[in-house]
C-alpha cells in the first residue's frame, strides 16, 4: 500500500472553504477575491475563446505575454529582462513554485523556509528528497531574523525561499532585509525562490522589493508571480516566473513535463489587456488598502489585538487571552457559530513550540462590506 | 552549475511546431486540429467566464464536471465510480500522467514503458528518481511483445504505462492484451498507468477497451484522458484522472501542490457541455476515420508504405528505401523544402538500435484539405 505522508495532507485552504460552504459562512478564509476581474479583460478573453484561439499555445507562454511581464518588470522595477528567455507563463503561482524547486532541488538539499510558510513549499521540497530547515518569524511583526539564518546556512543549503509580501502574516521585507540577504550570498552558493505573488499589494506608501531590482541577486533567483491575485481572477491559475535565462532553462525542463503549457485563450486575453491597461496594478494598493482600514475600523472597539497588515490582502488578528481554543478548533467553531472563516496560522510552523496559537488570518479582497459588519458585531462580543 | 541533463531537453512537439511556424509549413507534426471545438461549448465557457465565475474551484474539480466523467464511464465502459472520490480534474492529461507517476514512483522504482512512448513519461519517471524500462514496439503493427514485459517484470516494478489509441503510432489494445496484462497482474503487484487521451478516436468499428472496464484491473490503475483531445481544444489545458479511491487520494496529494486547481469557467462550460451533448464523442471515430482515409487517398500512387492507423488522429508512414535520410533529419528538410512539419518517430525509442529509423508521423485532425492536397503532391515525387 501506498503512504506518502510526507507529502501531507489536504491544505487547510480547502478545508475551511469546504467549511464554509458547509455552514454556509461568510468565507474569509482562503484568499481570492468576492468581485470580479476588470470587464476589458474578461471581454478580450472571450474574445479569443471566441475567434479560434483554442489550440496549443507555445510551451513557455505567448510571445504577447511573455513581453508584458518584460515590460512591466522593466517600468516597475527597472530591470532588463529577456521576455524570450528569462520569463515562462505557469499554470498558477503554485504550478510555478513547484517548478522552481523540482528545477534546482535534490535528495538531500536543503531549503531554508521561514515560518509561518505558504503550504505547498514543504511537500514539494518533500517531493524532491530535499530537507526543509525551518526559520520560525514571530508576532507582531514577523521579521526575518537573520542571525538565524545565518546560523542555518550549511554547505547542503540549495534554495531560501523568502516570500515578501508575506502571506499568511501579510509582512514585507525591506532594504534592510535585502542587504542582510546580499550579505549571506556572497559567501554562500544558495539559489532564492521569490514568492512575490503579492506585489502589486503593498500598503502605506511602501515600495515592494523585488528580487528583479538587484542584479546580484535576480542572477541566483526565481522569481514568481501571479496574473490571479493581480487581476482578481484566482480561477484562472495562470502566473509566471521570471528568472535568468539558465535558471529559466532548467524551470522549463520541469514545466513543459508538468504541464507543458497554460490556457491559450487565457493567455492572450491576459496580454491585451496588459498592453491597454498597464496603469490596473497601480491602482491595487489603494484599493486594498481602503478595504483593510474598512475591516480594521470593523474591530475597533474590540478585545483583539493586531498590527495592521503591510501587504498582501490578509489581515492577521490576535484572540490572545479571550479564549483558550487552539486557532484550528476557533476557526472551525467560528466558520460553525459565527458563520465567518478563518485561517488559522499554527498550521503553517512546522515545530509547533514555536507556533503562535491564538491568531488567525482573514481575506479581505470581499465587497461584502455589510455582511462583514454583522460578523464584526459577533466578533465583538469576545 | 546546474545539470539535469536527466530530464531531457526540449519536446520534440515544441521544436517541431517552432520550426513549422519559422518556414510556415503545413504543421502536420504536433497533435492539435486546426478546427474550433463545438459552438455550444464555447458559448457556455464564455458564459461562465462573463457571469462572475472566475474564483478557485474545489481542488478536486467542480461537481459538475466530475460527476458529468462519471456519467461517461458508466455509459460507455460500463464502470461504477464515484465522482466525489475516483475522478479528479487535472491540468492536461500532462499533468494528470505527473501527478500519477508522482504519487506512486519513488527512488530505485522501475517502470515499464512501451517504446515509442510519449516524451513526458521517461523524464516524469527520472524527476522521481526511478528507472524507466523499455521494451520496444516494432513496425508495422506495434503490438506489445507480452513475453518481453514478462521477462522485464522484477520486484522493483512498481508502474506499467499502457497507451492505447498509441501516440505515434495509432495502434490499440485487444482483449488479447488485456488478458495478457491480466496473466501478469496476478502474479506481480504493480500499478497501471492507463493513457487514453484518444480513448474517442478507434476506427473500424473496433472498440476502445479502457482499463476501467476491467474491475481487478482498474483497482490498480490511474486511468487519464483529456477534454482537449475530445473536444478540438488542446489549447484550454484541462484533464482528468479516474483512479480507485486510495489512488485517487495519492494523486491529489501531489496535484494540490502541483497546480491546485484548474480554470474555473472552462471546467464549468465543459460540465454543461457534456451534460447536453453526451453523444458529441460517439461521432468522433466517424468524423476522423474519414479524415484518416482522405489523408491515405492522397498518398495512393507515392511509393511510401504504411498501415492505416487504428486510432489516434495519427498516422504513420514509412519511406523506407526512398530516401537514406535519418528521420528527424527529413522531418525537418521536408518542413524546410515540402513546407509540411510531421514528427519523427526514432525520438520516442529509447534505444536507437531498436529505433525504426524512416517513420514519420503526420496529423490528420486537419479541416485544410486543399492545402494537403499540395503537399500530397509534393511527396509523391519520392
Ligand atoms: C491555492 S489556495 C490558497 C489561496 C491562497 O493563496 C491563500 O489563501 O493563502
Ligand atoms: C503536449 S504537445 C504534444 C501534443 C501531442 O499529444 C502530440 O503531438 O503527440
Amino acid at each position: 500500500n501506498i503512504n506518502r505522508g510526507d507529502v501531507g495532507g489536504t491544505t487547510i485552504f480547502s478545508v475551511m472553504s469546504g467549511l464554509a460552504v458547509q455552514h454556509n459562512a461568510l468565507n474569509l478564509s482562503q484568499g481570492f477575491p468576492d468581485f470580479d476581474g476588470p470587464a476589458p479583460l474578461l471581454e478580450r478573453v472571450q474574445y479569443y475563446l471566441t475567434h479560434g484561439f483554442n489550440q496549443y499555445p507555445p510551451m513557455t507562454g505567448v510571445d504577447s505575454l511573455r513581453y508584458a511581464v518584460r515590460d512591466k518588470v522593466a517600468d516597475l522595477y527597472g530591470a532588463q529582462v529577456d521576455g524570450d528567455t528569462e520569463v515562462t507563463i505557469s499554470a498558477g503561482a503554485t504550478e510555478a513554485l513547484f517548478c522552481a524547486i523540482a528545477a534546482v532541488v535534490r535528495a538531500g538539499d536543503e531549503v531554508i523556509v521561514f515560518d509561518p510558510a505558504y503550504d505547498s513549499y514543504a511537500p514539494v521540497v518533500a517531493l524532491q528528497g530535499g530537507k526543509t530547515i525551518h526559520i520560525p518569524l514571530s508576532a507582531p511583526d514577523f521579521k526575518i531574523d537573520w542571525n538565524q539564518v545565518a546560523a542555518k546556512l550549511s554547505d547542503r543549503t540549495r534554495l531560501i525561499i523568502v516570500n515578501t509580501p508575506h502571506n499568511p502574516t501579510g509582512a514585507v521585507c525591506g532594504e534592510a532585509d535585502i542587504a542582510a540577504l546580499r550579505t549571506l550570498a556572497e559567501h554562500h552558493d544558495f539559489y532564492i525562490l521569490a514568492d512575490e505573488v503579492y506585489e502589486h499589494i503593498v500598503f502605506d506608501g511602501q515600495a515592494h522589493l523585488s528580487m528583479c531590482r538587484y542584479p546580484d541577486l535576480y542572477e541566483r533567483s526565481f522569481v514568481v508571480s501571479s496574473f490571479g491575485k493581480t487581476y482578481h481572477v484566482t480561477g484562472w491559475k495562470v502566473g509566471y516566473c521570471v528568472a535568468p535565462p539558465d535558471l529559466s532553462a532548467e524551470f522549463r525542463r520541469i514545466h513543459q513535463f508538468v504541464n507543458f503549457t497554460v490556457n491559450t485563450p487565457v493567455q492572450l486575453g491576459l496580454a491585451d489587456f496588459l498592453h491597454a491597461h498597464p496603469e490596473h496594478h497601480l491602482q491595487l494598493p489603494d484599493f486594498y488598502q481602503r478595504k483593510r482600514d474598512y475591516f480594521l475600523t470593523q474591530l475597533q472597539g474590540s478585545k483583539f489585538t493586531w498590527q495592521a497588515s503591510a501587504g498582501t490582502y490578509f489581515q492577521l488578528i490576535d484572540y490572545g487571552a479571550l479564549s483558550a481554543e487552539l486557532d484550528v478548533d476557533l476557526a472551525k467553531s467560528w466558520t460553525e457559530q459565527l458563520k465567518l472563516a478563518s485561517i488559522p496560522i499554527s498550521v503553517f510552523y512546522q515545530d509547533q513550540n514555536c507556533a503562535p496559537k491564538s491568531l488567525l488570518r482573514f481575506c479581505f479582497a470581499k465587497d461584502t462590506e455589510t455582511c462583514w459588519h454583522d460578523c464584526a458585531a459577533n466578533l465583538t462580543v469576545f
